[in-house]
């Protein structure tokens, strides 16, 4: 799918590279801001969804912060109610907590993903998000 | 200053609150995307200097990243030349390397302003940058 040239210019930050792996429900884009290294300690990415693309449920050990740039997107915690994401919007996911992110079904979605703590190690992975828990997002 | 409104619309995340501190030549806006605290280890703000506005020579224990959200406005390593910065561009500042940022002559400018390694301790601040450095600019 083409990201829309208007979606591109307002989000600042380069989309970057399509990634398609199994941790994503269908396309996502990756832009490196910042490498994995141990200077900064402090990996950070632009991440891009097609519209109805989510991420997996996972955890990260040292937590993540999500700075949103653009689109409307979701954020849920296992067991609590998911959060509608708006450009502008900032999300603090705990070491731990299990979660996900991504597009809402009708926009596409990016955020500046910043891994922090990275020496505790990477992100884990599960289940997909079912098309059942996401068909009843607001 | 009155903030343009189409620049604070460009920039996505918040201005914040004024700041007027000894280390900034003249007014700066602060907005914290997140604070300082240790689960994160990771302040994130949105800086925002008025034209001709930049901060004093300084320092970071830890280091420092730059997310560049808009406008025009420039980075400067010691015995470096300086670099323009526009929407998109990163910075990555390495622990220790005196340096300095800010708008230029006749342009607002905001970055984020990622804190790393925050429990190597606070910015060591230094003297101003000079109106004759400031004024050789590119």
């Amino acid at each position: 799918m083409k990201i829309p040239e208007e979606f591109e210019k307002r989000i600042i930050f380069p989309v970057g590279e399509k990634i398609e792996n199994e941790y994503f429900s269908g396309t996502a884009w990756l832009s490196v801001l910042v490498p994995p290294e141990t200077t900064f300690n402090c990996p950070t990415f632009n991440v891009t969804f097609e519209p109805g693309v989510r991420n997996n449920w996972h955890r990260h050990p040292g937590g993540q912060i999500l700075l949103v740039t653009g689109g409307k997107g979701y954020f849920q915690e296992k067991g609590k109610e998911a959060r509608v994401l708006k450009e502008g919007d900032v999300v603090k996911i705990p070491p731990d907590v299990k979660h996900w992110h991504g597009a809402a079904k009708d926009s596409w979605f990016s955020h500046i993903a910043i891994s922090t703590n990275m020496q505790k190690g990477d992100a884990e992975w599960m289940e997909p998000v079912t098309d059942e828990e996401y068909s009843k997002l607001p």
